[in-house]
């Protein structure tokens, strides 16, 4: 997908909603995906975010050594592939090349995009008090980017066990909400 | 609605697609509810959820004192009266008069169950040192409450500026994850 730079400030408009996200590490040049849905926003600006990721999964290790990820946001044309990256081992396979994702260089960390998904949020690690106790990451986006022609993504929501509700319509109402 | 008590440990399936929910606290009497989007599951169960309140919220005065509150979960039914809910202060009017909600006692914690609300789950705040640096709050939830006739909710998923996605069309895939 062709993505563009997207502002930092708008950054909260993407993961609000509650997608399932895959959550892209890169250690000893091996690229890993996990598929995420335990996820918050902490702060508009610069755009923070509460990541849970289970110290069973290969990316914990990951993302606490090399305090980088990418958080990817598929939509539902790649469901299938989100639900194997779910059902693997970055120990034992490699996801890229099993579940057919592209990886693609990021701008401001050595973890990868994933050219499939329509936006990708280079982030850092800004925090680890509660990774011990919660296994929750604070990290910051630095830097995004989104497919602008994807206007209402459908995006999938994690339900338990395989079922997912899709991004159905858009409403807009009148409101001073940020 | 007509709601029956629900297992515990399915609850994450109700918050981990990510809907916008409205919480509620009581303190000195006085009813308060919230739309809150910045939430995430912590643990299956006891069901555990990070729920981020602003402190420039009347909210976040009752939650810190009272620490109880309802999380409860709307559907595009009654989309307005949530965006209203995110539009006005607890401490200049009371919510549930002005917007037409009904306030239902709770089992467990003084804060109420909303009647309009296909799902309400009844939490006690277990862990504040994340209150002074993000606003957030963990709490467990020790009582849930679902109408059962609500298969697929048509939740409401909020991308900013009183623009919102309504949960769509179902999909199940097969999956290993819980």
């Amino acid at each position: 997908m062709t993505k563009k730079a997207f502002p930092l400030a708008k950054v909260y408009g993407l993961l609000e909603p509650g997608p399932v996200v895959l959550l892209t590490t890169r250690r000893r040049g091996r690229n890993n995906v996990m598929a995420m849905s335990w996820h918050a926003m902490l702060e508009f600006e610069p755009p923070q975010v509460a990541c849970v990721v289970s110290n069973r999964n290969h990316s914990f290790g990951n993302l606490r050594a090399t305090r980088e990820c990418v958080i990817n946001i598929p939509t539902v044309a790649i469901a299938r592939q989100v639900v194997a990256c779910g059902n693997a081992s970055g120990a034992e396979v490699d996801k890229f090349a099993a579940y057919g994702l592209t990886p693609r260089a990021a701008s401001r960390v050595d973890a990868p995009l994933i050219d499939e998904c329509y936006a990708s949020l280079e982030c850092v690690v800004v925090d680890t008090r509660m990774v011990a106790r919660y296994c929750l990451f604070v990290v910051e986006v630095v830097k995004a980017w989104v497919d602008a022609k994807v206007g209402d993504p459908r995006t999938i929501h994690h339900r338990g066990r395989g079922v997912f509700t899709v991004a159905g319509r858009t409403i807009k109402l009148r409101s001073r909400m940020k």
